[in-house]
């Protein structure tokens, strides 16, 4: 019984190995590009950006498993087949590194860190830099997944003021919950800084755009730690040059990494971090697999399965 | 009765006016050069960094009220009359503002942005700096004074285990506290992030140095934002080198602002902030001078009263 990895490219196969060889002994642990597995002897497997085409050659692959909270990286090839069931990367460490990541960047943005990190390259001692207190900032969180949740609890705790926006009803304590398109605006007007945390649906797909950066507070603060396809540059470049968003902290990108020359990689008032939002350890990742391949034989129910009528 | 103002410049003198015509009607506030004060009318001064000998001048002055919570701009003046009291600017503001202050600082070192910041000026992506957990990582607090407390308390809140160390004696929810030299050592080599917030004394001056860098855990990373006078440059910089101390935040210099081209400005390991840790607004200092010159003058106790033989 193979899991095939393809997760951190051939140097990673070692360190996968010996923490599989732990968690599930009877796993024969296999490279992505090993010449020597057959094909038909694949039940699992373990990926990052599979090649297209390569998932549909094991006829006997029985489950995926994202490498990843994502599962967009693996859709983009169509033929993967629609009856493998594909399990999404959602670790206890995943919600508790968003929690770090997006508070973290509350903090930064609030405290005015972007232009203070400028002014440090031009060496620009500037004292008026005091950005204003987390207990004054409300932050805005979309999306009420499992990652938004632990963010918005995190942040609460933290001493921010957190609203929450989400398709359907959401109840947490401490966190005011708007729902629907109905209550966007109403949303929207009030996220000083606004964190995207959406799952990739057709729905969500640039959502973050002009029209969306309009109508938040004049100053606003952008987090994307959702997809890079969810914000449109264009128009975040435009709203930073006006002044309508005052600044950003960017995790995921359309492209990735960043292509060189990239004006958000220049912008002074945009903080540039390389994808880490929610990067777990191995170990986390090693476990949670393990986990998934064991329910799965067992009969049991898988968690976080990706569920194709839903979108994530 | 003239409250003069040293703070913000004369350009801010309009604003503490309209403040404190407010707060204290019947105060006379006048900016620190206006010619047409007689010395002998000024009870009060609101002061930061006076001009050495200016304060001896006023005959009649009954308090000093300090525009930051350090006194030892004032000291620094050998004239100032010491049966004058002074006041520690501790506005309730202070506090929350460095606490703020430090638990962002204590997210980005965790979460290694000195280096994420460093690689996107060069527009390098590099996805391994994911650095480490809040909930992984000990952060360190030298001096519980209110400053302090209010650190460790939200430090503690949002997710970091949490150390204090103080001469005295303390006792703080969730946060385990070491006393005095004794137990100095222990509290350095647990100390992942070393939060420096001590007063300035004669005690505290130049005790960030080689000797206690070196007893931290290899790569802990350094937040100073008590007194550019308590720690070492040099030693700092040399431990940056050697990788004994990954990264550092500081917001304090023994001359600010800092140089030109000083080595800790282009340290890709360093973020430099310009004293703004816990700098608060002109009105909750405007209400915080207002009481302090209110307790006075009703015979009252005046708190956050500075202490000759304490130091602080």
């Amino acid at each position: 019984m193979v899991l095939l990895i393809k997760s951190g490219g051939a140097e990673a196969i070692p360190e996968w190995q010996s923490l599989l060889a732990e968690l599930a002994p009877d796993l024969v642990v296999r490279g992505w590009d090993d010449p020597t597995v057959a094909p038909d002897r694949v039940r699992y497997a373990l990926v990052w950006e599979p090649n297209a085409g390569r998932l549909a050659q094991f006829q006997n692959l029985e489950l995926i498993v994202s490498s990843a909270a994502g599962v967009d990286h693996i859709l983009a090839d169509a033929t993967v087949p629609r009856h493998v069931p594909i399990v999404r990367m959602v670790t206890g460490e995943t919600g508790e590194r968003m929690a770090d990541f997006v508070t973290m960047a509350a903090y930064a943005l609030s405290r005015d860190l972007p232009r203070i990190v400028a002014a440090q390259r031009e060496q620009r001692w500037d004292a008026s830099l005091t950005g204003r207190m987390a207990s004054e900032t409300t932050v805005g969180i979309m999306g009420l997944g499992e990652l938004g949740r632990a963010s918005a609890t995190r942040l609460a705790a933290s001493g921010f003021q957190v609203i929450g926006w989400a398709r359907s009803p959401k109840s947490l304590d401490r966190v005011q919950c708007y729902v629907g398109r109905g209550e966007f605006d109403a949303f929207l007007s009030r996220s000083q800084i606004l964190v995207n945390l959406l799952p990739d649906t057709d729905e969500t797909r640039g959502i973050v755009d002009a029209s969306l950066l309009a109508r938040l507070p004049h100053g606003a603060a952008i987090v994307n730690a959702g997809r890079g396809s969810q914000l449109d540059p264009a128009a975040l470049l435009a709203a930073l040059d006006t002044g309508q968003v005052g600044s950003a902290m960017l995790d995921v990108f359309d492209v990735e990494p960043l292509p060189a020359n990239h004006p958000l990689w220049r912008h002074p008032n945009v903080i540039v971090t390389p994808h880490v939002a929610s990067a777990v350890s191995r170990r986390a990742k090693a476990r949670q697999a393990a986990a998934a391949i064991a329910a799965h034989r067992a009969g049991m129910p898988v968690p976080h399965l990706y569920e194709r009528e839903r979108g994530y």
